[in-house]
């Protein structure tokens, strides 16, 4: 993998207008990369992606969903957003304000790439 | 709480196409109301609930995001959706062919009236 390439792109997301930060978190919550402002701790968002997965694993096992594609979670404050790329999870952090119509666009862009370099 | 009006309003999610069935779960994983295909085991719908909302409580404290209001899990053969109702989660499972605008539409009007007679 290119971490320089992996690091460009989860900059690119951070900079998006309401956008807190951005990581990505290998399935067992090692975290391969991360550009979160400071007050974030990666290991909790890493701690935030096992448990998705272990949510959506159970519904693979039992509700029949099959793969795990994406997730969102959303709070009076913000919303959370994580993405399958090649067993991977990419974990987004935005507030309310944030367009998500924009976000998935640059996150389809963003995948894209990571995809190629992870 | 009146559980023939609960039902009634699970039993309607239930008839929206591409919805496999509805469950309402109390927040520390009691079962209050389910309308759910014999195939589903409402514990493993129980389980899930708990899973998101460790997962958001950690985002709650952490990550700055207030209180949780919904989650959505989307895989390969299906989508869960889950919506905060006075403290308990409306769980929706629904086939990738639903129509999420039907769905949270017709969900809009099944969180009124939960909301009532929780």
């Amino acid at each position: 993998m290119s971490e320089g390439r992996i690091q460009e792109v989860l900059e690119s997301l951070k900079a998006i207008k309401g956008v807190h930060g951005a990581a990505i978190i290998e399935k067992f919550g090692l975290i391969k990369g991360s550009a979160l402002p400071g007050w974030v701790d990666p290991e909790a968002v890493a701690a935030m992606v096992t448990l998705i997965l272990k949510a959506s694993q159970r519904a693979t096992k039992e509700l029949e969903q099959g793969q795990f594609y994406n997730a969102i979670i959303e709070s009076a404050k913000g919303r959370i957003l994580f993405s399958e790329v090649k067993g991977s999870i990419l974990t987004i952090i935005a507030t309310t304000d944030a367009k998500l119509g924009i976000i998935n666009l640059k996150l389809g862009a963003a995948v894209d790439v990571l995809r190629e370099h992870l």
